[in-house]
């Protein structure tokens, strides 16, 4: 499963925009800058303008992470399974778990909100780099990480007042793109859905047939999709610009593009960033998650209730797992790492000889280093104080967190304001305040008091910050005293504090509140050490090797991934796995064979039951060369014409260590077949109504 | 916690001998070769043969992993508590738990046995590496593993015969021991004592007070102690050669020796070797571990019985992840790196410019990079098949795999049988089979199904041997299955397996044994392959480079630890932490400060009835600049009176990355203070009668 935020460590922000030449298949690549001339030799094919505008306009984006496509025009949207999991814990019960069992509308009636959950599609995209390198021009250099920041509030909200001010469109959400590690500035205009329900989801166990076991393995049986609807004035909406779904799928060597929302890249990072990968993030959360990881599997061995909590935050630990264990194998691979030393190497020489750039631009490479030399120094407390490591992805915390800082920044000006309580992320996090998804009670305590736990071992028990929230109390003691008087779990509680603002979040006596209120000055003084000491000085330095690396090796290139609209191509096909070749298709039939009756590899019994029914020679999964990375989950896979023969839900085993390059030889994209998809929904759920709208043309 | 074989995986079998000049207190020294003339130069003591000769036959070995020394002349020994964990655990029950509370003997009746405890002082040492060479001389190379092993068994029985010939000398042990990396060869005698029996133990609260938390820190407050007596014919052994208890313990500055048996270092390990640590066995063990941490910790916190059960194995785990932890810390550092590839080579520069050397040794560096290629490939098979990973340590499991081998060794000569199981190793694989230490079923199914479900992981689904294992059973059925009939928790059950040979093993129904049987043939056949492709090739290559570097560098050094006797030399003294002193001492009034109540901080009640009578300003526990590792748990630290001040327990944190190499300025021995013992013995225990012995000289 490819999930975007995964890679994303600050370090990761300042990675360098790659100007080598592409290996064939290679890339993700932005509207304004397709990769026309490549797939043309590669493939004969022309992206012409109508072709591009096309699918970008049917392509979508589920905000919390995920890549989608509008599949009929009224509304419909094809996705994966796990991009909808939030939705179906919400609406599961012990007694009636969609989770489990899956769901099928028959009446649009039926549909089930999604609470939380945004959809945008990108209408439009302009280029800002002038107004922002004209905005930090002769700014002090301690000035320019704020200066920056703040034009890039104002750009959002100056497009957002413009938009609500004209009336022939409709609401826009108006978001900065950082591309090419600085090299460029973009305004993203997007439209917005905000009422999305579910109509379709198969079993659990359908959808990620395997589980942790097959994840990123192929060949694969699993049937991860699921139909969303968008919603406007409580009636779908009209959606006119909707791929095509062509049900007869693609065949080995056909070209095909896969349009979405690829997360996060590392394509181009510094020596010295990747080596803080290698000896402090990505150990620290490797630990971190596998210990985390075993306590989630013994608390699920509990009972069919603790099972069921479990299950999804189970997956998703175990997916990052599995991605950063292979990213961390790439990173330890000696002749990976010679290779990135000698590019660096070459291209400082090359600034060297070049006495205009190097007094231009100096030796940013000294202060990379040095921005992540202060990032060591800091990462423990940083992470375990900022980033929430030391409450162990507590959801209460995090909403106790939300709420005092959300209430705090809203009564500053916009452009004062921390980035991610700015007017255009404000809606956002309105709806996460009021999220009415269950939090499990047993989930939380054990998530508080293994944060607490770890952070009393990394920290040490005299750490100041230990001090102050355990004094005396052990992890479990306190876990055991907050949850038992915590009201945060109540969304009207939420929302009272949140439209209280301020005043109601100082008054209130939740113990959540005055933890996450006690430690706020300590975490704000934290994060902004690090940004200037490490985000600002850091920001400063790539852009500078950005600009080294335009002048040495041009700009004919894609930048690294930002969970933004891109473009990748290539062709189905296998590979070799050592020695023995890889078909690129699964068919029905393996699915069945490899049933045991055991989780993770159980059939549903609508499964079983449909058997007879089915043509088991029916295409079910299949790899292509296309280059893609988290967040591209749920991204339509479409042939020459823009049709969808496909469904993006996964990458091979090589395909993990693509955050740092490319691999045409062995990377591969694991998508759901169209054919498998209609006899899935067809002859297993008998989900007529919806399969005759999605044949509809 | 110091234990020896944390850090020894196959690979760590074929380090280099160093032969660099020793930094100053540096070395774990053998008693052929003590560093005289560096502790006279830095100390103004004489090391000479009557001094050593009285402390070697005063110091023991625990044969389980740990150290310790005679302490009186009718038998006491003294050792660290985290030694004798096996003893307390075996006599606890829910309702008696020795562990939580502690063992005072007021006399010697009620001394406990410790079964399966064996203790071993040597007695004889003899340098046989002529006979070896002579053994393998004109042996073809694929044959040479083999025979050597042969004639290392050969050498230990006649060893044995001889002695149980001599009326005069009591039974004993004789043990090959590879030094230099097969530069020498040594055969060590030791009078073998197996009935242990324990006289004294603090509650584990005290003993390690801060838990794992505190784990490898200095400040340290913990009374990590107990006491054993070692019988003979049913009574008290007399042991004339004990060593003396000085009470006053010693001073910041005094010279100190810390006699025991260090485990296994890797000081000299060559770079392709310390790339497999760092790439591959290191992190799998890591991501390992952590996960079962998590599973144990989540188990331990549904109720105290199951605490009870779980703390000594998650102690113990824990420790282990903190060694492996900073050892790969230690490794991820490029410097570190870099000055080993640099050291070697200079080494094979020098070889290069010697045409005799060169024409003697060839290139076995190359050769050793080859038997480490062959190791990544065969290491998940490897370590799951033969290793047992699969199994995740199940103590039944490990029994039954005992069981089905044992009987079939024991039935071959005594040269051509797999090395533990040769007649010099027999009586402690009976022990082990017959030991009546209580086996949790709740963790024993916990085990099992953590190492299915990741062997499951890392095979894959589809691998032959998890086909084999598993089928169409799921690990959580198959662990539910096997331990609901099994039979081999009861000692007699297995003790009548062992008795009656392969026949009964053959015969045996139960379905341990019966998984046990059905896995042995492949995983011999692994074992073969690693013996042929990794450990032969390794070993002849480490034995050529071994003789570089003698050659090159000279032989006044000391070899990498083996779990054999050893002296290291130093004094008391503390270090600088971050620009701060670290005092030497830590006194009793700082752990009543440091009390919270609560568990790792909890001191037992027994000591807070206590305080009004103690000297809060005694001293607790200290600091040395000995060199120790692992194994070391439970040494006497000896002034140059050859007088016990203290006993030996842990290191600092700098301390781990001692298996790579001493540093001076930061790695520190932490001890147990003989005062503390003293004013604990006497006025919280009332263990007047110990004190008494201990003080009679």
């Amino acid at each position: 499963m490819k999930h975007p935020f995964l890679a994303t460590t600050a370090a990761c922000l300042f990675t360098l925009a790659t100007a080598q030449p592409a290996q064939a298949d290679e890339g993700m690549w932005t509207f304004d800058n397709p990769p026309r001339a490549q797939v043309k030799a590669s493939y004969g094919v022309d992206l012409d303008d109508a072709w591009l505008q096309r699918v970008r306009s049917g392509a979508v984006r589920i905000d919390g992470g995920c890549s989608a496509s509008l599949v009929s025009s009224e509304g419909l949207v094809l996705t994966n399974h796990h991009c909808v999991e939030s939705c179906l814990t919400q609406h599961s019960t012990p007694t009636t778990d969609l989770y489990a069992n899956g769901f099928v509308s028959q009446r649009r009636e039926e549909e089930l909100k999604c609470a939380g959950t945004t959809l945008s599609v990108l209408v439009a995209m302009e280029n800002v780099t002038a107004q922002i390198q004209a905005a930090v021009s002769g700014v002090p250099a301690a000035e320019t990480n704020n200066a920056r920041k703040k034009a890039l509030t104002q750009l959002e909200g100056a497009c957002e007042a413009a938009a609500a001010a004209n009336p022939k469109m409709g609401p826009r959400k108006c978001e900065t793109v950082r591309l090419y590690q600085g090299g460029q500035y973009w305004l993203y205009q997007y439209q917005r859905y905000t009422d999305v329900r579910l109509a379709f989801a198969p079993e659990i166990a359908a959808a990620q047939y395997g589980g942790d076991v097959d994840n990123f393995q192929f060949p694969r049986w699993c049937l991860d999709m699921s139909l969303l609807r968008v919603y406007e004035n409580g009636v779908p909406a009209k959606t006119p610009n909707a791929l095509h779904i062509n049900f007869k799928g693609a065949a080995e060597g056909d070209p095909v593009f896969v349009v979405g929302h690829p997360g996060s890249t590392q394509r181009l990072l510094t020596v010295s960033d990747l080596e803080f990968l290698r000896e402090v993030s990505l150990p620290v959360a490797l630990f971190r998650n596998q210990e985390l990881r075993g306590r989630y599997i013994q608390f699920s061995k509990l009972g069919g209730e603790q099972a069921r909590i479990t299950e999804e935050p189970l997956l998703s630990l175990e997916n990052g797992i599995k991605v950063r264990r292979k990213q961390n194998d790439a990173l330890l691979d000696g002749r990976f790492m010679a290779a990135k030393q000698a590019d660096e190497a070459k291209l400082r020489a090359a600034v060297v000889v070049n006495p205009t750039l190097a007094a231009e631009i100096g030796d940013p490479w000294t202060a990379n280093a040095a921005a992540n030399a202060a990032y060591r120094n800091l990462y423990l407390d940083y992470s375990h104080l900022e980033g929430g490591a030391a409450f162990g992805g507590s959801q209460l915390f995090g909403h106790a967190r939300r709420l005092v800082r959300a209430t705090a920044e809203r009564e500053k000006p916009n452009d004062q304001r921390l980035r991610e309580y700015t007017d255009t992320r404000l809606p956002a996090v309105a709806a996460a305040v009021g999220a009415a998804s269950p939090i499990p009670m047993e989930l939380e305590r054990l998530r508080l008091v293994f944060g607490l736990e770890r952070a009393r071992e990394l920290l040490g028990p005299d750490h100041p910050f230990i001090q102050q929230v355990l004094g005396r109390e052990s992890p479990d003691a306190l876990a055991t005293r907050v949850l038992a008087t915590t009201t945060l779990a109540d969304p009207a509680v939420r929302k009272a504090l949140y439209e209280g603002g301020s005043a109601a979040v100082a008054a209130s006596t939740d113990p959540l509140i005055m933890l996450a209120r006690a430690i706020d000055g300590d975490a704000r003084a934290l994060r902004k050490r690090y940004e200037d000491e490490v985000e600002g000085p850091s920001a400063t330095a790539a852009e500078k090797i950005a600009k080294a690396r335009f002048a040495v090796l041009g700009t004919g290139t894609y930048p690294d991934a930002t969970f933004t609209l891109r473009i990748s191509y290539g062709a189905v096909a296998g590979w070799q796995e050592q020695g023995k070749p890889v078909v690129p298709f699964t068919r029905f039939a393996r699915a069945f064979e490899r049933h045991t009756g055991e989780a993770p590899f159980a059939l549903p019994k609508r499964w079983l039951d449909a058997k007879g029914q089915l043509n088991l020679d029916t295409p079910y999964d299949f790899s292509s060369t296309n280059d893609i990375i988290g967040g591209n989950s749920g991204s339509p896979v479409l042939n020459a014409k823009g049709e969808v023969i496909g469904l993006a839900f996964d990458g091979n085993m090589h395909s993990i260590a693509g955050a740092f390059g490319y691999d045409p030889v062995m990377n591969r994209t694991v998508s759901v077949h169209t054919a498998a998809m209609k006899e899935a929904l067809g002859k297993i759920y008998g989900a007529k109504t919806l399969l005759a709208e999605l044949e509809r043309r």
